[in-house]
């Protein structure tokens, strides 16, 4: 079986959670990135139509996440004969730190695969769709798991056994601001620190196992603890966001547990034990960028256990 | 009420297990140092008697890891009017890689707290028995936790909250070897990289967050994989471990699913499923040091839930 047009949704998903950096990521129910799959008669692939990124996202099919992940399911699936064209519908900014490009890569391979009757399993599109981010932001599966899968993710080494789903707290709520500045992935890994002295990683490693424990006994105090632990990224990084420590401080004062870098940022993401104090963080964090004159979208949800869904197809 | 005389026995702990370097260890059932309080007339601390340890360890009460927990114990009760004499019976080797001086601090520690009718609890013990341990290796509570609370723990931060008592796979079964040569822990601290690369930290803290998971789904041999992927402590101090490479592989062959470095060394701890191969394990180990002419003592046993006891008091 295989279809004419399929469309895929793949969600924002935030990275790192503080001291996770490079292994921990989780999904948000939403905003995110829609991609349209149509059958078209000759072979190839070609990108049709992008819309909302502002005229910034290249056309060519070699240098765009979602058509690099949607090739390399055709030739996953030993299908090159067939011709596909992409529409791209862009529902996270760039460079926000809500893993725009790990959404579009993932919702490329979805689309695809569904265009095809999916003839790969959701574990085959990992690779496709880390092909696709490696465009952008080198191969780092931390959004493109959760993306895929859902959740929240551990990644601990390079290949596709080591991706693990672990379990998401109940009581756990988020809250997050994404301020309108752009900062690139390579930008904020530019800024860390090339080497870490000894103590900084017994640290680092006893805050990280922290945090597991902490997500399997569902203890929400003790993962904000956890999170907001990190020595070595945040430090380094906080200078390329925004007012980071007073927004931060204005969320604390307002009921977040605490609050981290969104992936490489500017996206704050605070964590609350009550949907009413997240959402209260929401627009206080809101609110503090707006009083300093920095437009912003802010929102507050819980981890969603679903990854990229196939939206339509006939 | 309260006794006069109080001996309590603590078990040989084994720190890091591989990725865990500082932040975590386990309890063994045996074997494990005896510390016998015995009151005395006038007010102070003297030590009579120091069985097992080859004349190494000092008589003196301030240099002595068992009597300086036990003093500690005595101001934190403020029972500083007491008079006690101990005797100390070292059943586990010095610089053996099993938790020596942590098992003297905390029988010191749980010993003298029995003799006064226990005016303080397990946890309040932990602070003593780290002051003893720091004598010699220095405040590290990755030894002296296991020993206390029994079971696998997490160290977290620098004070007692941080400690967490994780769960145990019951299919987890080790085999350990300990060969007659002594590494200090000053000696196997010498060696470690003083800086890491942060990419060495993102391996480390995923495998790290690994160990934690496998420990909480009770896999075992993911447990394994995590525990033998530490790419800094091992291979700076695996030299000083005679023959580490040849042992670690005879093991391997004989049904181990890893060998890694019992704390500071030189004991060799192994990772098996099925008690039955972690007697084969031990077995083999011994066999492998002997045939190189090191005298050494093996052992197979699963993890105790029970830390130091008081064995005996009237």
């Amino acid at each position: 079986m295989s279809f004419s047009i399929a469309e895929a949704f793949a969600p924002a998903t935030v990275a790192n959670l503080g001291v996770g950096f490079d292994i921990l990521g989780l999904a948000l129910p939403a905003p995110g990135d829609i991609v349209v799959a149509r059958r078209r008669t000759q072979p190839g692939l070609t990108i049709t139509k992008i819309t909302g990124d502002h005229g910034k996202l290249p056309l060519d099919p070699s240098k765009n996440t979602a058509s690099v992940a949607a090739m390399k399911v055709l030739q996953l699936a030993n299908r090159l004969e067939v011709g596909i064209e992409l529409e791209i519908h862009k529902g996270l900014p760039l460079g926000s730190g809500l893993g725009s490009s790990a959404a579009s890569a993932v919702a490329g391979a979805v689309a695809t695969n569904a265009l095809l009757g999916e003839p790969l399993t959701r574990q085959d599109l990992l690779e496709p769709a880390l092909d696709g981010e490696a465009l952008v932001a080198g191969r780092h599966p931390d959004n493109v798991g959760p993306c895929l899968f859902g959740g929240i993710t551990l990644f601990t080494r390079a290949d596709i056994g080591g991706l693990r789903t672990l379990p998401i707290p109940s009581d756990l709520h988020l809250a997050l601001v994404t301020p309108k500045v752009e900062v690139t992935t390579a930008q904020a890994r530019a800024v860390l620190p090339p080497t870490i002295p000894l103590h900084a990683l017994v640290h680092q490693t006893g805050q990280v196992a922290s945090l597991i424990d902490a997500l399997y006994r569902g203890d929400v105090p003790a993962l904000a603890q956890a999170m907001s632990s990190d020595h070595i990224v945040e430090p380094a990084r906080k200078h390329l966001m925004p007012f980071f420590d007073e927004v931060r401080q204005f969320a604390l004062q307002h009921g977040a547990l605490t609050v981290t870098i969104g992936g490489a940022g500017p996206t704050l993401l605070a964590v609350c034990r009550r949907a009413d104090d997240a959402k209260t963080v929401a627009q206080a964090m809101s609110d503090a960028y707006q009083q300093r004159g920095i437009a912003n979208l802010a929102h507050h949800c819980q981890v969603s256990l679903q990854g990229a869904v196939v939206t339509n197809f006939q």
